[in-house]
């Protein structure tokens, strides 16, 4: 492969370009980064044009004819067989749905984020949708433009959707969800008929400073590199890449809610260690980086679910947790906990819980945004749709739009479609863990030794090391042998809870 | 001016030039702020390469034809006269500056700052200068190639002095220093014969927590807002700007070293005041901008000396510092602690000296960088030089590196030429000061009373408002109705210190 002189030098001359292009996407990376930990407040219309500007250069970098030719000869020179071919023809998909923006686009729509965002924190200090409303507006606007400009053939959500996970369409996603729905339904009947009251410890007050602590400990633990990474406090946290040397998680830290704390640091934690265990040597590069954020949040979901809930991790990390809040957890039994970690039942904050009903939050919100994008949702009405929604959905009262339509950041940023990525990440999630377990001999028992090594050096080699070469249903079949299959999910789930509920029986049959 | 409606479209589109290249600087210098203050240590090369992409393109941005032929029209359209013109001029000879520079000399500058900051860094951990010493003369070589690159008349080191201070020259250097050591020596030698030792609250151990707080509150006494910049601790205070509205400061704290908290917090507080002074408007224009580092440090050295170390500050602020550690300033008096800050004496840290001697650690760097960037002197000697310098001059002996050549940031950032505008900002501080004085009825009274605005007020209409349109010998003159005088400093001195240290008298006639 390239191995005529000439042809390898010119993908020398691409993967230049591509590094360049990372150096700028890095430092655009930085600079939302820092508008959400540290930036001082005045300091937030000086961010935003900041922001445009470097994305403007970013856009006009993608979209040079120079870069475009390039492409063009090595496509010609290569074959999609070849690692070389591939990210030739992944790059040169990138170029052409930004050569579908107009630069004027581009700075509107970043202007736009930066003032929807700063509008959803202002509402949310005032707890008043209304405040973000107009904001919202204009931003779902500017979306349905983006979607007519990037062309879709049934909805203009599928347009949305290429930036999220390329290889998946609202058709599909429909489909998805409702044999979820069907299936989860009962299981959640069932098991909220056996559901007890809260254990004690979960109202306990966790004194913030040991409650860092901890977090940063179990980042050590699951292989999280803190020399090449940051653990940083933020209302919202989330994780951002420059690159593998340099990956910054944010965790919340509330003194009366430890879990919260452990399962964002743990999902914070999967997002690190996939950008921590790209190829370094293919910076820039498709094949050096993430490929969707459907196979992003598989990593998130795994650490944060099939081993953060999980009983064996909890075998070797409880003593040290409780060794950490003696009077709180000392006298609770590593049954009570396990127990407390994974309550389910209908609650109002998609973070905050569990991984069954999570599905029905991230429902509600896929149904939204289509219905927003597709105008047959006004913003002016959805306070009340999202409040509707939670009660026929979830039967639940949305006492104030903190808990309620302000409770997420993404539609302020402008990510329409990013949700139905963290259901179809939790079912590859499920399908991936499933193979390791198969795969791995005592795998559960490495992890009840305090060991996520062995898994993560599996998650290495089978995801973490391709990067983006491959779309997540060619990566779903190599490493698992199956399509994507929510029934994996589904199996996993009424193991797991029926276990956990000693009464459930029977629920496969009345469920499958 | 500008009455043409042509001429006026010319001027903004401009200004548009100018605020993208604006918005790309703040981007360098945000990559650069969090370099020092949050960057995981693995993350090093990775900064390296985004600085110098971001580099190239902003020199790629300043060194496009179509802004020179922006500048040209605009150029024959007004006059020095207005503002316009006088930005139109200045942004002219920075784009003529950069001109010089091919950006393969850009790229292997900022790759080199990066190496040389890094192997700095790594070599203060060994307080080992060896370990830097090939890095710093890659670093020279560098320098006397942009020397040549930017041309000079007399010393090389003229051009490296634009970037510092356009308006000065190597030969009006060597007078000033020469001027100001004959006067100093005597002042020197007739305090040093009656100083005693030092008092001992100045050797005890002050809470950093505390210290923090108290700094905080310092910069607020001063004007400087809050919600428009932060205050973080590295182990080099410095100030950055990303825009009037986002001025980051960082300070030092030590257990014990109070005043190294104190005056840190004044010296970058007057930098930061400086920042925010600028006009908002003309941000990304000369006018809205710093005019050079001279100016910058004479607001630096006026709020750290002539307010932070002056007796009437002290009046009201002392019992808010004694009040926070009252355990060990509870017992000094306000005249104790005025003589603790004013000690004068040789020492081996430029940044904890007094403000005498703090000329002579200037001019030893200042000769240093003369003789480096003429070849006279090689960075293998360099040990040896600084130390024999610092016999000679402070009559000190240096007894490591760390106290010694690895003290100083600025070589590691390819910062030559910076260090003589610490001592002319001093000089050009008393001499606002004393303006000052002069124009407010009842300053020192009012800074005794604990406001800090009246004269912030005043330096925000003469300095800080006209930005960076008249080079300082301009705006000296404007200001204070002469030329830069060092003598104004040296009466500032013996006045001073005359006071302080009682029996000195006739040192005027003396020195003078």
């Amino acid at each position: 492969m390239l191995v005529k002189k000439n042809d390898a030098d010119l993908y020398e001359q691409y993967r230049t370009k591509m590094q360049k292009i990372a150096d700028l996407k890095a430092a655009i990376s930085l600079l939302n980064w820092d508008q959400e930990t540290c930036l001082p407040p005045s300091g937030a219309p000086l961010r935003g044009r900041q922001l445009t500007t470097l994305t403007a250069l970013l856009h006009g970098l993608l979209t040079e004819s120079s870069l475009e030719n390039l492409l063009l000869n090595l496509e010609q020179a290569t074959t999609p067989a070849e690692k070389e071919g591939r990210n030739v023809r992944i790059t040169l998909e990138e170029v052409r749905r930004n050569q579908k923006y107009p630069e004027k686009f581009v700075r509107q729509l970043s202007d736009t984020v930066s003032a929807c965002f700063h509008g959803w924190v202002a509402a949310r200090r005032k707890n008043d949708f209304a405040i973000w409303e107009h904001l919202l507006g204009e931003m779902v606007c500017l979306k349905q433009q983006e979607a007519r400009l990037l062309g879709y053939e049934k909805h203009p959500y599928d347009a949305l959707l290429q930036w999220h996970e390329k290889a998946m369409t609202t058709g599909q996603l429909d489909g998805l969800f409702s044999q979820v729905r069907h299936q989860l339904s009962p299981l959640l009947s069932a098991i909220l008929d056996r559901s007890g009251p809260a254990p004690d410890w979960l109202r306990c007050s966790f004194p913030k400073d040991r409650q860092g602590k901890f977090g940063r400990e179990l980042l050590a633990t699951l292989g999280f590199d803190l020399d090449a990474g940051r653990l940083d406090v933020s209302e919202h946290p989330f994780t951002v890449s420059m690159g593998n040397q340099d990956v910054r998680l944010t965790t919340r830290i509330e003194e009366g809610d430890l879990p919260g704390l452990i399962f964002s640091c743990l999902h914070e934690g999967g997002h690190g260690l996939y950008e921590q265990g790209l190829d370094e040597a293919d910076y820039g590069l498709p094949s050096g980086e993430a490929i969707s954020l459907s196979i992003h949040e598989s990593q998130s979901r795994l650490w944060e679910n099939m081993v953060g809930r999980g009983k064996s991790f909890w075998l070797h990390q409880f003593p040290k947790l409780a060794s950490r809040f003696p009077e709180i957890l000392g006298k609770v039994s590593l049954q009570e906990f396990y127990q407390g970690i994974n309550r389910v039942g209908p609650t109002l904050i998609r973070t905050e819980s569990d991984e069954l009903t999570y599905h029905f939050h991230v429902l509600i919100r896929y149904q939204i945004e289509k219905g927003l994008i597709s105008g047959e949702f006004r913003t002016g009405d959805l306070r009340e749709i999202w409040n509707q929604s939670y009660r026929d959905l979830l039967g639940v009262k949305v006492p104030d739009d903190l808990r309620g339509v302000l409770q997420d950041v993404h539609w302020s940023h402008g990510s329409f479609g990013y949700f139905p990525t963290y259901s179809l990440g939790s079912f590859l999630a499920a399908q991936f863990f499933e193979t390791a377990r198969r795969e791995i001999p005592g795998l559960e028992a490495s992890l009840a030794a305090g060991d996520c090594k062995t898994l993560l050096d599996w998650l290495r080699r089978k995801i973490h090391g391709p990067g983006g070469q491959y779309p997540y249903p060619e990566l779903c079949l190599q490493v698992t042998g199956k399509h994507l299959d929510p029934d994996c999910f589904m199996e996993y789930a009424r193991r797991k809870y029926g276990e956990l509920y000693g009464g459930i029986s029977g629920l496969q049959e009345k469920a499958g």
